[in-house]
């Protein structure tokens, strides 16, 4: 498109976000309206897009990390011809594709969900890292970003990332309208500020006025050519640009416009322009589906050595990844503490070293899964918790993302509680749609890791630190959701419920207390969420109360997963927890069961008391 | 000291974390050893502080970031004459004080738990913000961070922050000994890579041979006289300096050395210097205790306007401030939204404007409270899981912070799932020792605001973006881990507990179905955690049934809550739980309720179904 046809699509994304939001009596115009000119000149002459193959190997890939700004999305998606001009309207509204912020759930062409800042480009990331490393194709990752939330970290664990590795297929177009939502961002338009911190972490960059097109042109052109390096444009643009009394004026941050109609004279009207998007070079053969053998799972020996989950998990892993080409993994520095060392050692092509950045190494997974591979990511069950919000938007963008957490509990010991998980369980389960798995010995984690490739949303496995007994043989089956009774007679009082490290204390303290006449049932809860409700029914009617024991704080884990089972009014049978409940300092792992009373000494003593006290059978 | 005595001194602190880990049989001597030269010519030369009165206002302030380096933390302050050799060789073991990661629980030279990567500095933030904004005290802030955690993008966040502000009070020393966990890290020995990322951060930076102790003396020297910035000194050291076949070596972090005696040998043997540790100047009047007035609440009419809980907050919030000066509130650009803006314009000089860095706002939350400012940090709930990890450290810590999260569950409305906290409450109960409250009405929230002031720990207070009934008189009082009996009779057939947005649903549901002559209990549970255990178990002993409405997952919410009154093996009642268990989309916020099955109407019809399948009496 020329200069004036450029402008004028510039004018319809602005006129189609007034009219969307005004339709929907709320959502963000003004913010819409500065980066007009960039998505103009973006969709018209640069994008390389097949609207109606949105699964077209060598399109391009947008992001919009500025999700607010969903009307000029939307407004893109109607220039393009991929949406109407009635569904348009529908912006916001009960049951419409087009939500308040975009989701690759409802539509297509959304490559992530967006909404939380600083989001859009570590996922970009992903992607590129896709583009570059593993498809070598020739698509590039647009990201739009607004400039306030370039104070969020992630996005600079993004530009370290993307920096180091030289993805030049990577664009990030900063709208620097210099209005946050409520007031001036820290540096205004001082564009400087923004190009010395992308130039700092090695990046190209563009200053520019985010209003003029053929500058915009010239630089989606110049970044296109440069090669070694991802490219940052600075744009300087103007919130609300284009009508008078909106333009660049504070206290208008996601709100219509105070006179829609007004506003669209002065913009110019109502057009229909619909943009002839530039096709994606030859449709090459899609990546080759993953064929390979069946997956050779290491196998241990049913009460041979004692071992690490955290072990189980690297070499099941590396073993899945020989089995699928479409395995990939990705942890956060501490690889040869998770495990996932093993993978990458066998596989380096498919494994990506994060370093210390949580935030970034979740995102890309996400873009990664995007892409169609099927990520694992790990690190400390702890330091998961950096992440939890790029988790929470991976399954409001239905990404189906594995993440391991080791180092779970109070089980590791001498470290002290900034290295233990105890929050890790509350935190997975909480999360729509979620997977949550806690194995206890080697050869269940072993099919559990092979299970999760194949399931939907976020999956959490929760590992180890030290060995714990080998209790199942390795032709176990270990279906997602299910649980497996390890002791039970006819003479239960109780059950114990217990999952991870806490299964071989409970296993020990249901020996201890046969030995003294005392007999209980031993249920190995591995499948957190969704949990196994008719044996976790049957346990209740047979013996009337469960003790859950768990190497976590109270709240949000095994305890209350174990309710799951007696949610819909029927009797609920009763309950004990024995949980993690005071401040864990530095200790052996054995002190520490102990101290947090999860051992098989604290398990035998509890159920002791629960059978004095008369409270079961 | 001069350079003889300072190299000593580097080598006595070497020997120690040597034999702290060595007696230990674990931990982090090569991390240790790095640093060792720089925090020798820190402690004999430049640190003011007086290690008997760690409470004295003009101490500098010292945070170690790369807190898996204690042995060298504990080594100073032995090397102070704080503890004995005794003492130091307790490291890691049971009942210490030396933990494997240093906390201000056990130690009163410790300002703020680390060990999880990339929090101290944005810890040192807050205090230097204190410092220089609210205290006007003299003191430096040292922050000796690791290059490894340099990845984490909340040490940009912080370098923002920090530079933004001009803290010229704060200098962050960067052992760069270029080994992280598993390997090199990015950047090896480039210290400009790092200094040209600080100084795009408008930071002074300083290069030097991190063991070169006059180097570093004059490094101090620069830093402490540089005005108007905060400066960053990059230091290249060598991990595991001074002993052979140890220095500079891969494989090697967090293990004691393989032969501590030759090791010791070889750093010339075990010492025992003693430093005099510079004194802070003048003893200046501690700042004066909060006296004022008693708190003037805002007040609404019961049965008046409805009104925004998150208004209320804004409105308490400033109200307490006005009351007490040591009331300080931060928020991450959302204060216009959260109302936190109210107390901006009141008392702007306690204000801290955030940005969009959440995990910023949580640290300088948690720097605030170390030096006894009493913090309100807010922002969307949705948001603060941007801060998860943030949060389980302060609670390491011991920090006594409030947070509010306001735009919480569905009822948001049409800006849809990316801005809805779902997950809150599950990650705030989870945390050890945390208070959770969610109130329903605007004088609820005030008295709440007002109560958490005075607590210890991690304080939690959901709040909500749309008008909900004023149900309470503005004298009600609403203690902590209280609830209230909305309505009661001896007919009552099962019992409705709701909190914040579904207390006004279920009680149109309750007043609904009285007039079918279903009787209902009603129980707002404003106090999520610690939950009235009295008024639930009474509540199951009449009316044998409790029905849980929450907008949030139905995962470690509210539901799970209620459990907390029957873990004791005592007689369970029947449960039904109604939460958000499908992902919303963009609807209205009626819609919204009604589509997750948490409004008047589906509560009504969820106990019409309870009554007629005769589940409750």
């Amino acid at each position: 498109m020329n200069t004036d046809e450029l402008v004028e699509l510039g004018q319809q994304l602005r006129v189609d976000s007034v009219r969307a939001a005004a339709a929907a009596g709320s959502g963000h115009p003004t913010s819409s309206m500065s980066a007009a000119d960039l998505m103009a000149v973006l969709l018209a002459n640069h994008l390389r897009y097949d609207f109606d193959r949105p699964d077209h190997p060598g399109n391009d890939r947008f992001i919009l990390s500025k999700g607010h700004a969903s009307p000029l999305m939307y407004s893109v998606f109607k220039a393009a011809g991929a949406l109407d001009d009635d569904e348009l309207l529908t912006f916001r509204k009960l049951g419409s594709r087009l939500e308040g912020h975009p989701t690759p759930r409802r539509l297509p062409w959304v490559e992530t969900a967006t909404g939380s800042l600083g989001q859009g480009l570590p996922v970009g990331v992903g992607i590129a890292l896709s583009g570059k490393r593993l498809e070598r194709a020739d698509y590039r990752v647009w990201v739009v970003c607004g400039d306030s939330e370039l104070a969020e970290g992630s996005v600079w664990e993004a530009a370290e990332h993307a920096g180091h590795e030289r993805l030049d297929n990577l664009v990030a177009i900063v709208d620097v309208n210099r209005l946050g939502q409520r007031g001036p961002t820290r540096h205004g338009h001082d564009l400087d500020a923004y190009a010395r911190r992308f130039r700092a972490f090695d990046w190209h960059t563009i200053e520019v006025d985010g209003h003029d097109v053929d500058a915009i042109d010239r630089a989606y052109g110049e970044a296109v050519s440069t090669l070694g390096q991802p490219t940052a444009i600075l744009a300087r643009t103007l919130k609300g640009k284009g009508v008078e009394g909106v333009e660049d004026r504070e206290g208008l941050h996601g709100k219509p416009l105070p006179d829609a109609d007004e506003a669209i004279a002065q913009l110019g009207g109502k057009r229909d322009l619909v943009v002839q998007v530039h096709q994606p070079p030859g449709d090459r053969a899609l990546r080759s589906v993953p064929t390979g053998p069946g997956v050779d799972l290491p196998r241990w020996e049913r009460g041979g050595d004692p071992t690490a989950t955290r072990d189980a998990y690297g070499k099941a892993l590396a073993a899945l990844g020989t089995a699928r080409d479409d395995i990939v993994a990705l942890d956060g520095e501490v690889g040869d503490s998770t495990r996932a060392e093993y993978f990458a050692k066998e596989h380096p092509d498919r494994y990506f070293e994060c370093y210390i950045a949580e935030q970034q190494m979740v995102a890309a997974a996400v873009g990664l899964a995007a892409r169609g591979w099927v990520p694992y990511a790990s690190s400390f069950a702890a330091f998961l918790s950096r992440a939890y919000d790029f988790v929470r938007m991976a399954s409001v963008s239905g990404a189906g993302i594995n993440l391991a957490g080791s180092h779970a509990g109070v089980a590791i010991g001498q470290d002290g509680p900034s290295q233990m998980g105890l929050e890790d369980l509350a935190m997975f389960r909480a999360v729509h749609d979620s997977t949550v798995l806690y194995p206890c010995d080697a050869n269940q984690t072993a099919r559990l890791v092979a299970e999760t490739a194949g399931l939907d949303g976020i999956r959490y496995l929760r590992t180890s630190r030290g060995a714990t007994p080998v209790i199942y043989g390795p032709d176990e089956e270990f279906p997602i959701g299910g649980s497996k009774v390890l002791r039970s007679s006819g003479e239960d009082r109780l059950t114990v419920v217990a999952a991870g490290v806490t299964v071989p204390e409970a296993l020990a303290a249901a020996d201890a207390l046969d030995r003294e006449g005392i007999r209980v049932r031993v249920i190995d809860l591995y499948s957190v969420k969704p949990v196994d409700r008719a044996t976790l029914r049957q346990a209740a009617e047979d013996t009337g109360c469960l003790v859950t024991v768990e190497d976590h704080h109270p709240e949000g884990g095994l305890g209350d997963a174990v309710l799951d089972a007696f949610l819909d009014g029927r009797p609920v049978p009763r309950l004990v927890r024995l949980a993690v409940r005071t401040m864990p300092g530095s200790a052996s792992p054995e002190e520490q069961l102990h101290a947090a009373g999860i051992d098989a000494e604290s398990i035998a003593a509890s159920v002791r008391l629960l059978v004095e006290q008369a409270i079961v059978r």
